[in-house]
Parts: structure tokens; C-alpha cells; sequence
């Protein structure tokens, strides 16, 4: 068992649940009824090699959107914060790359342990990483233990608070789903031996917990053939500690990241999660109708996105609040001057921010300008700077474009040019196609 | 059951399997041995209603790149030349827009059979279409039926094949995976009653084939609560007609569509598809260096990718050629005019292909031009009416944007200028953002 490192540049995002009454839903010990929340820890077994994804990296540790998954598994356990302690069982090869994930990403309350030659062996060892008492006292024997897959990132508190729940009064509880498949049983030379009636059965899925005391016993009973060949442990608690464990119907969002095209799924859910939130950032001297008209624009376009806009005015509350509100797109509108300056002050703020450490942060300019009164040639040119600053800013995955919208003074027209601006901005944010960067666009 | 419409504007690919030796891989019926290939037909029940979507919309007419998913599947069917009926059983209220559907994306021997209440009531019906002499005699009754769902597109041809030699000889076939989950038996009382062991079980998937009698045959001595409860035709074969199936293994492409995330994965995964050929078109008075300085950009950028290039001289035989080999993404590079004849011109030929009726085309009008001898905004100047272009043909579902690469005399600044530009054809190519078409971007 080792420590997880002690620097940490970034916060995975804010506690979710650092309120007294996610605490108090969480029911007391068995041992003292009533007298507090249960203490929970988390396991999570991270030694697969990943071959089902027919690619040479382990699934946990392919990217998406430039992060390791597991990456965004560990912050989905961080963000429930009565989760102590998560211990992540690696491999010795892949536990330095675990360390720097760690570390570059700000985990915090992670610590590793070795991953046996099988999924069994890698939550025995994370296990006893929390029963041992450990030199430096870092870990304290939980009351229930979560056991989560490293793949399965999109685990939400509701789920988590439920299994824990139940596993604190059956002594042990897993999320289950209903089969996409039937399953059968082929007979010794291929051929169906029988096939399985889907209602009577359903797919056992993660997480599931378990009171310490429980599983930790059935591991130490556990024959040397269950822990090599054996895929559940349910059945492991009910084998060898005659506890029947509660099953909790959990949503399809708790489907875990197996093929290539899981990948993919993976992708574009989490771009759609992190679009889910655009903020229009105007300058203080704006005339304030044009900001407006283009986020009513953005609003039409992007349905049941969530659209705020604040001043420009730094350094002030509202600034701080967007950042906080963990928002991964800005559209900054500018309409009085081509200057670089704000700009440049406005990104410093987001660089210095964790937010591009997490996810690659969409920035458009907008400055609106009437195409008939300027020529449009000429304000691309006093704007070439973008095109700078955006490649100094892509060091630190952050996306800048600009995006130039026809200011008309046809009604008709300046509405059409809104909506393509709104369409080019929804395009943007929802690609976060970093080969754009730096692009001058044009509505 | 209802015939498809005469009319079919577009060809959805070619019969990839015309040649004999596809058809000399089919083995001989069992009635006259050795003598001619079987008669297949395919039946894809598809009177779902998409409730583990989540949406409206009925998961096989979610659309996928503008197509609904359907489509996509019979595209996989008819791509076997020896399949030479699909019956597509669907409900008597999306009748009228399935009829849209084969229509408007030019399906081939698709016939129409009305949805029962369940599943294996719609397979019934297709069977059943199949069965009967039909009064325009335009159906016969096939040797080998193969059973597939409306909402697997990736299918290919060799499975397709192996499951129909399997039917041929066992009578009865069907695709397996591995189970992904465990799979668990819950009690009455929501409790773990027991675990499958997962090594000896498989997820049973499609496509399955069955000799035409043994499972018609099934379904009619098929009771009640089996047509109402059953989800496994492979079972039906078995309990009726006492005939095993070969258990086949597929591969991890035959995955179902099922929740959202999958519709996302299904998505990404067209995408790819289509982005793996990429066709340059150099005009004939091209001086060639550039042309082809890009299209090594392009191949270190975009790995495993098939890129080829073609001269544009029309009408060619050549330009055909691209247009046969079911090529998306055209990269047309104009080194000595800002004339927009040339590009109208290739441009038409896309449009009145049936390219851009299957999937969104991709055309970069790519110029070259030394940033330092001629100010860029000169020559974007002499290039709005990409613009008004890219508006025209965006109807047609063709995304035309113009890319301006520095022809810079330094080396390294024009390698520089080459790699950026492959990076933004790159994501033109994959992501086929529609918002973005018209615009002029720069490398």
C-alpha cells in the first residue's frame, strides 16, 4: 500500500455533497445505533489490461478529452465527500503512471495498492490496505467499503449513498440492470444447451458495498480457485459469509467502459455533460442589448443548456462564482474595441483556474460589427492576434476563436447572423476541437 | 405485408459480395446437394418503441448523422448481394415513414410486414410475409431466414455468412459474446439468490439464421406466453423443433443500441468509418509538390487513414472512381485561382451523386499562398463566395469550407503551415459539423 503524493495542483471540482443532511441520510453503524454516519471507504480494482478494447493501453488508462478515465471515475468518488478513503489497486508497471495521474490532476484522498493477477486479488489487496494498521496511520478501517470499477466514471451520488445504505442494513448491496441479452448456456460442442428466461435474471453491475467486516472475511475464506476464477463478490459474501446481499435497480449511466465504441460513448457523454453550461462574459461598457440577443440565440439553438452571463469586472464576485460553478465554456462578447488586452486579462484568469487541468475550456470572442459599415477584411486584420494568442493559450487546453457576427441594422438579418453565430458557438462548445483554435469565424 | 416503393433515388452502396465466389461460399440447400447456393431472406423486427432510450423516438429511427439508424442497417443487409429479401416488421403507425425512409435513402428488396405486440410476434409476421404466396408473387419463401435487429447496424458480411452455413447444416445459428457483467438470479425479495458462473455463459445476439421450416415451423407451434414472454428465437428452434443451434462468436461491432450512450458510440463510430478514406483532388495544372506535400501531412496526421488523389479532369475516369469507392471527404486543392467555376463544377458532381444522400460529404477547397507576398485578407477577400457556396450546397448535405495554407519560402514555417492544415481537415473530416461549413480557416 502507498500513499497517494502530497502535491496537488488541482481540485478535481467541489465537494457535492459537503452538506450536513447528505451526512445525516447516511445511516449510523450497526455497533452504535443512531450515534453517527458510518465511516465508508472505497476500492477500486485497476489491473485490467484492457484487452477486450483490442488496444495496447489498459481501458482505465485511455484518454478522453486528454484524461486518463479513471481520472474521471476517481473524481466522481471525490466529489461525494463522506467517501474517506479511496484506495486504486494497480499494477507495479502502471503505478507510476498512477502516481503522476494523481498528482497532475489533483486527486486527493487516493492511495495505491498492488493489483493481484485477478480482479479478486486487486480488491483483496485493496482490502487489506484498509484493514492493516499502517505505519503512517493514513487509512482507518471503514465500517462499509464501496467496491467501484475504475471504468465506470459515470457514478453518481445517488447510487453510491443507496448501495451504502443498504449495505449498512444487509450487509451487503450491489446495483444491478436489466440484461440487454439473453443469456444461454452452450453445450460442450458449441451448440445451445438452453437459454435463460431475461425476467428472472438481470446483469450485476458496480458499485456495490459491503460492511468491512464481511467482505474482508469472505476474502481471507476465499479459496484459492474463487479468487482465481471468480467475478463476483456478492457471491463471495454470500459463499462464504452467509450474507445475502440487496440488489438496487441502477440506471444505464452505471455501464462500464469496455469496447472501443464504449470509448467513444464515454466521449461524447462527457463533452455533452461539461456543454451543459455556457457562460456569456460581457465587458461592462457593453450597450447590453447584443449580449442578450445572443445568449435568447444560444438558448434557441442549444436546448436544456444552462446559459449565464456576468460583467466583465474584475476582480469580482461573479468571476469567481463562474469559476467556481465549474462552467468549461465562455463566450466573452466584445463589442467596443479590438484589444487584445481584456482578452488576454480575462484568459489569465481561467489559465490560473484548476478548470483546464480537467477539461479543455472552449473561449469564443464575439465582436459584432456591422459588415456593411466596416469591411470585414479590415476588422479580421485588427484581430489577427487571436491567432497568437490562441497558440500560447493551447498550451494549456484552452480553446480560443473568435467569432465575428454581422451587427445589421436589418432586423432580418442580424437575427440570421445571430442564430449561424449561436450555431457556430454550439459547434464549437460541443467539439472542443482544439485543430480550430485560433480560427477568426465568421456569422 | 407490404411491398417498398418502386422509386429509389439513391444507391446505398454497392453489393459489396457480387462475385461468384461469395455466392460459391454459400453451400448448397440440403434438398438438392451441391446443385445451387441457398435462397436467404432476412426478417428485422422493428416495432420497438425505444423506451430504454429514454426518448420519444423509437430507438431504429433515432437519427445518426441525419439518418435514421435503420437505415443504416438495411445499407449493412443490401450490401450482401445473397440476401434477396428484407422483410422489416414494424408498427402500423410508423408504416408511412418507414415507407419515407426506403424511399428517400433508395432501399433495395425491402418489403414491409406490420409489428406485433412483442418481439417474437413481429419475427412472426416477416416469417410469415415469407411464407405465404403473395398476390404480386413478388416474395418467395427463402431456404435460410437470418433474424436480425433493426437497431444493430454494424453487422458485416462474414458473420452474416458464417451464421447462414451453420443454419445450412445445424439448423439453426446464432451470433455469441461474452458476458460483459455477471450475471445473477435475484429472490422474491430483491435479494442475491445466486450468481452464473460467466464462463459458462454467453450473451446471445444477432444475427441468428434458421432453415425457413425449422423456424416457421416453431413460431406456429409457438404458444401464447412464449410469443407474448420469450425474447430467444435460438430457444423457440430448440423447445418446438428440438434443433440446436451453432453457437457462433462474434465480434464486438454486433453490440446492440440500446440506451443513449450507445446512439453516442453509434455515432462516433460511423464517423470513423467514413473518415477513413479521404480523396485529394488536384486540379490538372496543379504543380503537383503541393498537392502532394499535403497529402503526406495528411497520412502522418490522420493514422491508418487511405488517402488517394485524383486529378480533376472531367468527365474522367477517375472522378468516377472516387465516387464508386463510397468516399466522403474530398480535399480539393487549387493552387492558381480564386475562380470558383472549377469548385461549382465538382461540386455538382457530388451533389448529383448519391454520395451526400447517405452521409453529410466533407469538401475542403484548400489554397495555397505565401502569406508574406500576398496579404491574407486580399486573398480571403477574393474568396467570400465560399460563403454563399457552402450555403447553397449545404442543402444538398454537402459541408464545403476553404482552408488557406501559407505557401511560405521558409521550410520549416511551410511544414509548420502543412501540419496545421492537416489538423483542421482532420476535424472537418471527423466531426461534420454542419455549423461550421462556409467558413475560410487558416494554416
Amino acid at each position: 500500500m502507498e500513499p497517494g503524493p502530497r502535491s496537488r495542483p488541482a481540485e478535481p471540482g467541489p465537494c457535492v455533497s459537503a452538506s450536513p443532511s447528505a451526512g445525516a441520510a447516511l445511516p449510523a453503524s450497526g455497533a452504535e445505533p443512531g450515534s453517527r454516519p458510518a465511516a465508508v471507504a472505497a476500492v477500486l480494482p485497476a489491473g485490467g489490461c484492457g484487452e477486450r478494447m483490442g488496444v495496447r493501453t489498459p481501458k482505465q488508462f485511455c484518454r478522453v478529452l486528454g484524461r486518463p478515465l479513471i481520472s474521471y471515475t476517481l473524481q466522481a468518488l471525490e466529489r461525494v465527500c463522506w467517501i474517506k478513503d479511496i484506495v486504486v489497486a494497480v499494477t507495479r508497471e502502471n503505478m507510476e503512471e498512477m502516481r503522476n495521474i494523481i498528482q497532475r490532476y489533483g486527486h486527493k484522498r487516493v492511495s495505491l495498492a498492488e493489483a493481484g493477477a485477478t480482479r479478486h486479488r486487486s480488491i483483496f489487496n485493496g482490502l487489506k490496505a484498509l484493514a492493516e494498521d499502517q505505519p503512517d496511520g493514513k487509512l482507518t478501517k471503514p465500517e462499509v467499503v464501496i467496491i467501484h470499477d475504475a471504468v465506470r466514471p459515470f457514478v453518481d451520488e445517488d447510487i453510491l449513498l443507496r448501495v451504502v445504505i443498504a449495505a449498512n442494513e444487509h450487509g451487503a448491496a450491489g446495483a444491478i440492470r436489466p440484461l440487454v441479452s439473453t443469456v444461454i448456456s452452450p453445450s460442450a460442442d458449441g451448440c445451445l444447451d438452453h437459454s435463460l428466461d431475461r425476467a428472472q435474471h438481470r446483469a450485476s453491475e458496480m458499485p456495490q458495498a459491503f460492511l468491512f467486516d464481511v467482505i474482508y472475511d469472505a476474502y481471507q475464506q476465499c479459496s484459492d480457485y474463487d479468487l482465481e476464477f471468480g467475478t463476483e463478490c456478492l457471491q463471495l459474501a454470500l459463499k462464504y459469509c452467509h450474507t445475502k446481499a440487496k440488489l438496487l435497480e441502477g440506471s444505464p449511466d452505471l455501464w462500464k467502459v469496455t469496447y472501443k465504441q464504449d470509448l467513444y460513448a464515454a466521449e461524447s457523454m462527457i463533452k455533452e455533460k461539461i456543454s451543459q453550461e455556457i457562460c456569456v462574459v460581457v465587458n461592462t461598457k457593453d450597450e447590453e442589448s447584443v449580449g442578450y440577443l445572443l445568449k435568447e440565440a444560444l438558448r434557441n439553438e442549444l436546448n436544456c443548456i444552462n446559459i449565464t452571463s456576468t460583467p466583465l469586472d474584475l476582480p469580482g464576485r461573479d468571476t469567481q462564482n463562474f469559476l467556481m460553478a465549474q462552467c468549461y465554456s465562455f463566450i466573452h462578447v466584445n463589442v467596443v474595441s479590438s484589444d487584445s488586452h481584456e482578452t488576454q486579462r480575462f484568459l489569465s484568469i481561467i489559465e490560473e483556474s484548476s478548470l483546464p487541468l480537467l477539461y479543455p475550456v472552449v473561449v469564443v470572442l464575439v465582436c459584432f460589427l456591422d459588415f456593411t459599415l466596416v469591411p470585414l477584411t479590415q476588422k479580421m486584420e485588427s484581430l489577427v492576434w487571436i491567432r497568437d494568442l490562441a497558440k500560447e493559450v493551447k498550451k494549456s487546453n484552452v480553446l480560443l476563436s473568435g467569432l465575428l457576427i454581422n451587427h445589421s441594422q436589418d432586423e432580418q438579418k442580424l437575427q440570421e447572423s445571430l442564430q449561424q453565430g449561436a450555431s457556430i458557438i454550439g459547434s464549437l462548445v460541443k467539439e472542443r476541437s482544439s485543430a480550430l483554435a485560433g480560427q477568426l469565424l465568421v456569422a
